[in-house]
């Protein structure tokens, strides 16, 4: 095999292989990228058996072939090349040669016969969404999928389509967090449980540009997500997710109005107080006009009043500092309104298209 | 005490005392910052008990007094407010209060009888130097001080004045480096050994700006940097620095001028191939017009030609790339000369004005 590539296309062919090469693994096979040089272009693939991507680096080939080589080596010794043209060549014995202007370097490949390539899923149900949107949800709601969670389904995200509507949804016990977003078409009803690595991972890759699509296709234990130069196929979570519509209500007994990040620079000041795995709540107590929020912890106290325009019964409701926090962060738009009932019950924030939805479960506290 | 202060004002005065809190320490009155409001202004003291720094804070004193506050409480709470108007005040029991717009912090306060000010240092004995100088001084010598030495003067850096002239010199058994720089002023003979602690701390706290100056006094065993509103006390280093004179040498067999940034990133490339704590050698072989790098090891090789102006004989000699790295890193100067003997004599890089001095033992190799 002989490929002579830009190092910049290296670079980011590389950057995208390595989200599935592992950090940790026993089998060095899964520590490579797999160069394929064939006919139909130059492929770099990496596979950490859940999660695979397959890329295509533009580049000329000089002879055929294919080699595995460590991924975190291949990344160094491309980042430390000079701007220019690289050849990567294999000779019979596996010995890869890297040159780049005057540099020369020798490492061992692998024939990579333990190589496990992607697999192959069938291409027929599918969505087509912008990057950008699918990177945006993602981004937005995988900060409340359960870790360390013995169950399963908790560590995924629900990937739901009904006619022209995808919905993302992750709850962790805590906080349920939903993004509705129209697709441009109608498609046919899916329900998949996606791994939360696997998102985090794609939502590295997905470019920042709404005019560019991703294909996402649908099959019975895997997804594929398709784009113009990578494939991406992880494996699906077993199991049934939880019927959110039960906890979906309209009913409410107090609306708050309230500036986002006024809200979320008080919150954030009260987290001061709170050590971790401290169950501190931050105390909203709210009256005309404005809310009082404060918080009292062994450390010390803190008290600070925001204006809000409430509608309804007054309300003191205890919070998780830290989950407020997150769902505000989540949220652009610059007033955000809080739907409360009552002090055991969940606190939601939505927006009146409901492109979001939050709900957060309250803390009791004493007074 | 009750203070009044700007945000801005209290977060580069705690960013300052910071610099001398310890962060692993079981006194807590260590982990302290020391504000003391009197009539000569408000200053903020902190003392780890090798380093002391006190640092005037501009803004009102409603009520003098003095507390300690736990610092990196101080710290994040101060970072977390708006930009605005601080009020802290201290009450009888020690609680303090910090208001700024609407938030109200408590925490409890410390007497700081236990506190240890900053020791009384006889200021006679002084050199004046700008403080960009000193900072950079610093920065370009202090990576060759030993770290984990049994050998207390091997983790100080020697300053040295002669006349009109500032040395700095820090060496760990394989390099030394060394700076020179010329004073304003002629001074009497100085010569003390610095922690590399309170150096690396203080080249934190020194401004950027050339026309700003820091005297430094000269004491038996303290060293004192005066600024303009900060003072940094530290503890000298009890011992004889090395005789390095009896080590510089203008002899040399080749001599070598070589683009040092082509060369620095050729030395990069080669420690692709060295794991840490490896003692692998990148070998210099250097003929008439060019000189191969080449680097060889259990992971892989490399080779490299770069074009060199020799003068004197062709040698080929080993070096632990990295300390290579660490001299050719802090020079300036776009091309440097080496000036070789044998490969079993040290190499230095200096400049004809001996501003610096960077010496390399070299390392054994068998071809």
């Amino acid at each position: 095999m002989k490929i002579v590539c830009s190092r910049s296309d290296l670079q980011k062919a590389i950057a995208i292989s390595m989200r599935a090469v592992p950090v940790h693994t026993t089998m060095p096979i899964l520590e490579c990228i797999m160069i394929v040089a064939e006919s139909d272009g130059i492929h770099f693939i990496s596979n950490d058996t859940e999660l695979g991507i397959e890329t295509v680096v533009p580049g000329s080939i000089v002879e055929k072939g294919r080699v595995a080589i460590q991924a975190r080596m291949l990344s160094d010794m491309i980042r430390k090349l000079p701007d220019n043209e690289v050849i990567i060549s294999v000779d019979e014995s596996k010995m890869v040669k890297v040159v780049c202007e005057r540099a020369n370097f020798q490492l061992a490949g692998l024939g990579g016969e333990d190589f496990t390539y992607l697999p192959v899923v069938e291409k027929e149900d599918f969505i087509s969404i912008s990057q950008y949107t699918l990177k945006d949800v993602i981004q937005k709601t995988i900060f409340s999928i359960a870790v360390n969670e013995n169950n399963r389904v908790l560590s995924g995200e629900l990937f739901r389509v009904r006619g022209d509507e995808f919905q993302v949804v992750s709850l962790d016990g805590h906080r349920i967090s939903i993004r509705n977003t129209a697709l441009k078409e109608v498609y046919s009803e899916k329900k998949v449980i996606v791994p939360g690595k696997t998102l985090s991972e794609i939502s590295k890759i997905l470019g920042d540009d709404a005019e560019e699509n991703v294909n996402i296709y649908f099959a019975a234990n895997h997804i594929v997500f398709e784009m113009k130069d990578t494939t991406i196929v992880s494996r699906l979570i077993d199991g049934e997710f939880f019927r959110i519509e039960n906890m979906l209500s309209s009913d409410y007994e107090t609306k708050i109005r309230v500036g986002r990040r006024e809200l979320l620079a008080a919150i954030d000041r009260s987290t001061l107080f709170v050590r971790e795995n401290d169950k501190k709540p931050i105390i909203f107590n709210v009256t005309d006009g404005y809310m009082q929020l404060s918080i009292d912890s062994q450390i010390g106290s803190m008290q600070e009043e925001i204006d809000v325009d409430k509608e309804g019964k007054d309300i003191m409701i205890g919070f998780n500092p830290r989950f407020m926090m997150d769902a505000l962060r989540a949220i652009e738009e610059e007033t955000v309104t809080l739907y409360l009932v009552n002090p055991k019950a969940p606190c939601f924030i939505r927006n009146d298209t409901e492109d979001y939805i939050y709900i957060i479960l309250p803390v009791n506290f004493i007074r």
